[in-house]
């Protein structure tokens, strides 16, 4: 977690400072039904969102809504974005003022939960929500390094691994920066949660898990003569 | 696909007749970039709504955008989600009229596509964006199939094999619907689109293939003696 010192007075403690080990929940982040699965914990937030790579981008245009999969980052406190400077979210935030109001979901299918009765069958899952305003990144470092974080979100190290992006790349990318302010999580874990009446029904009941997982690496045609898989992929 | 007669003069062709094989594009359906991505015929779009069953839905709320995470199931050329009739979402569909304004999405990441630069890393995927109008279900046959559906869209076969709601829980349980009428698929496949001039780099180039896999169920504590695991556990 990257230490925020908010204030000329807290910078002297900067590296241990924690402003706070929260997100301070909202009208739009308290759930209105099962708050006995909400967290706002940093460490639970930055958890999942660092698991998964693709979340749910949510925009209004027109009046009505869009939600697109894409890729992001965490960086510290901020999520990036990225996209065709053609696209038309990552235009809609630049020609926003004061930028693009969005919901960025990422959610994890952990298991499915099979209990008694048709009711109370459910998921485990994990997600969080993150409510705020997507911004254009102009800053060519800030750019830089929201880059090299897209891709080693997806494949820790391999932006090291690669060719960086040339001018003319950098020119027909656009970033955009959600800041983690308006952020909570949500999770269901365990089996199911059968009512006492239904224990004795002939039914099987538990929980099948669910995860990704990833096969072998195909490698492209025509690699470099003694180009082998990298380690970093085994890691995955 | 469920055959859907539109007027009397095609119901008695009913069983075979197909009113068009494809949605037809719009323009929100239509992408501004990859256009060569995007699918408009019912069996691509059938295929990659029935493989999942967790979306991503979006709705407006106080002018910004909120996106859920939610369990859906198909039924011909409907999507159904359902909720506690407590639930933000679907308690605007029932007071909305004409409806709620609202955009599903479905996406499977099948890949990861690492390319010799930076710029063209990539991800194979397969998304199904459905732009349209949730409302709420009010008929209680409706009501019964949709909630069959959803069972038996993460299990298939599972509905008949649990104790069905009763009274209580079905009016305890929303349940909207979201017509296949504004409907597009985008998918990304194959191994990493490389620039010529990158092809000799000394950087691994290829795909690591993703997919979910299904654990090892793990029974709920209780089970009545002599309940086994169904078949259509190991068929999953």
């Amino acid at each position: 977690m990257t230490a925020r010192p908010e204030t000329a007075e807290t910078a002297e403690t900067a590296e241990t400072y924690e402003p706070t080990e929260t997100y301070e929940p909202t009208g739009r982040t308290v759930p209105t039904r099962s708050r006995e699965r909400a967290r706002y914990d940093r460490a639970t937030v930055h958890a999942i969102l660092d698991q998964a790579y693709v979340c749910h981008l949510g925009f209004v245009r027109d009046g009505a809504p869009v939600v697109l999969p894409t890729l992001y980052a965490r960086v510290g406190e901020t999520l990036y974005v990225h996209g065709s400077t053609g696209s038309r979210p990552l235009l809609a935030a630049g020609k926003a003022d004061p930028g693009l109001p969005v919901c960025l979901t990422v959610t994890h299918v952990d298991g499915l939960v099979l209990a008694r009765s048709a009711f109370h069958h459910s998921i485990n899952y994990r997600s969080v929500i993150v409510h705020g305003t997507a911004y254009q990144v102009t800053d060519e470092d800030e750019r830089r390094t929201a880059l090299d974080a897209l891709v080693d979100h997806v494949v820790p190290g391999r932006s090291a691994d690669c060719r960086p992006a040339n001018a003319r790349e950098l020119a027909a990318t656009a970033v955009i920066r959600v800041d983690l302010a308006e952020v909570s999580a949500k999770l269901r874990a365990g089996g199911p949660n059968d009512d006492p009446e239904d224990l004795d029904l002939p039914y099987w009941s538990g929980v099948v898990p669910v995860a990704p997982v990833h096969g072998t690496p195909v490698p492209a045609d025509g690699l470099a003569p003694g180009t082998a898989a990298p380690d970093y992929l085994a890691a995955l």
